[in-house]
């Protein structure tokens, strides 16, 4: 069978495996309700470096060397690498992977960078390109605030629609000759949506938009409806987020009310955490697909087929200090259990 | 012939071909040796907008436009769009090409961009995911440095090692079907290097490096040597940059010196436009390949064949303040004329 572009999709012939993966998380997410699951967790968030910026970078490192580890396989036995983070100029990712010496593509999505790292190195390896690829991305939750918001001295109050950045980070890789823990069908890849919102502290209703543009648009392109799917995942909508898109998805005639789920809101007790909407950044959907979804796929067995769909807000300070929108985009990956 | 990936590089069994391009500079691009090449060169360096960010973003809309206008396609002909910038969270792009609404591709290579977004466009189309990609660079003198250096009105003194961001924009239309400009047979992808400088006042010394060790890298995988090549380009090393990348790769047994050129040497009239070592950013070589490179292959006829390297400095002002080295890295193009 042959691989088919239809519109923004490109479904594969013969599936992509994910051969392993790896997640490694901060404190905060290591005391979440799914923080038995990830590979490490950090004795604090600093993991051993002198700021936070160093401290995502070393997640990233550490990563990508247990997703290695894992697969008994060195940094000279991926063909590729596809990494970016939220920081500017990706920072994170080539200071945290440069050591590892494998040919690079720097990618950017905001926190739908997963998802492009993922699509990215499924088409490589799908097209023979890559005999493997490696695909890690990261947040940092004081990294972001730090590039994003405010000093976190100053102790700011924040809304209850905001959400609260993942100390995270999962790497994962790709190949078409080893079956692994999961298999990727094909992919639908995301525009940039635009509904003019401008507030940098409710990002679920920035990235809402674009989720429901790329999942809509999936579900034409391959023919497919919710029923197909045992769960369909964003990234990090959050609870305003998760609303939103369920009410937008409404109006196109898909009711995703009981099988979606928004990895932001299962990362944390929202409650008792205080983390207000959930959690966001590349990290968020990163850690918990390697974690929680793949396990649900292929050690639980209690999904067969999911939609996987990082969400990313556009967000730099300087556009928005000069008081642009901020647009979102999110890329959709179809998810398989190994037979 | 089929496609073979050899270390870091694909070396493709068919071509893929440039249809069509585009290239946009600001004023001081314009008055410089290769002014009268370039599709459009802007009345001043605002094109229009409120802020050098929007100014960036116009450049990159008005480079796809003539490109798809050149080609006489629409943006709903292109499959897949890769594009990237200088800037944090790559705004040029986002903001400048979310209009044309094409599935996107955000990329960051710093000024390497250019390269790995024909790298990654090159391989999509060949692969059969892509009809069509796009892939649109950019960079904005005053944008960039605000965005690593100071404010312009300090007026700070430049030591001679310093390059001058070009305010410009280049962009390309891949497809396998059409014959067109020029062809790509194939891609060398950049590792990260890092020498451990830290003078952003020297960006040449970052990159040469990296230039070098993906130059020797593609020779070497190729089994090429400089002789197979009418010239080697390099994207934006400068005058310090290029004595060092000529001292590695003499070192390595391949002499360059008559077949080398650097964009950001050929940009401007280095003395009398007073820009110290050269011009450099995304923008350079991406607006010189599509004006000047593209004509010497397939207008003027005087190349056959030409290696097209994009070199690029991992800065960012946060990593900087911190003490951190400036890496490197450089992705390599095989570009040649067509019959």
């Amino acid at each position: 069978m042959n691989d088919r572009t239809n519109g923004s999709s490109v479904i594969l012939g013969e599936p992509v495996h994910i051969v392993e993966s790896a997640s490694v998380v901060g404190t905060k997410e290591g005391r979440g309700p799914l923080g038995t699951y990830f590979d490490l967790v950090g004795e604090d968030d600093l993991f051993g470096a002198k700021n936070w910026e160093e401290a995502e970078s070393e997640m990233q490192k550490n990563a990508a060397c247990l997703a290695m580890k894992k697969a008994k396989l060195r940094p000279e036995d991926i063909t590729f690498l596809f990494a970016g983070d939220l920081l500017g100029q990706s920072i994170a990712s080539s200071f945290g992977l440069s050591g590892y010496q494998i040919p690079m593509f720097g990618v950017y999505g905001a926190c739908s960078t997963c998802g492009e790292s993922l699509a990215l190195g499924t088409l490589m390896v799908s097209g023979g390109f890559a005999k493997r690829a490696l695909c890690v991305t990261s947040s940092h939750f004081a990294s972001a605030e730090k590039e994003f918001r405010f000093p976190l001295e100053y102790g700011s109050q924040r809304p209850l629609s905001a959400s609260w950045t993942v100390t995270g980070s999962g790497a994962f890789i790709l190949s078409k000759e080893t079956a692994g823990v999961a298999r990727i069908a094909g992919v639908t890849v995301g525009r940039i949506v635009d509904f003019g919102i401008k507030d940098s502290m409710n990002m679920g209703a920035c990235m809402a938009p674009a989720a429901a543009t790329t999942i809509g648009n999936h579900f034409r392109e391959w023919n497919r409806t919710p029923k197909d799917y045992d769960c369909i995942i964003t990234g990090d909508l959050g609870k305003t987020g998760r609303d939103l898109l369920l009410h937008l998805l409404r109006k196109e005639g898909y009711d995703l009310s009981d099988c979606h789920m928004d990895c932001g809101i299962e990362m944390y007790d929202l409650e008792k955490q205080d983390v207000h909407a959930g959690g966001s950044g590349c990290g968020c959907c990163a850690s918990i697909l390697s974690a929680y979804i793949l396990r649900k796929l292929s050690v639980w067995r209690e999904w067969n087929r999911v939609l996987f769909v990082p969400t990313g807000a556009l967000l730099s300070k300087v556009s928005f200090q000069e008081g642009r929108t901020i647009p979102g985009i999110a890329h959709a990956i179809v998810l398989e259990r190994n037979c």
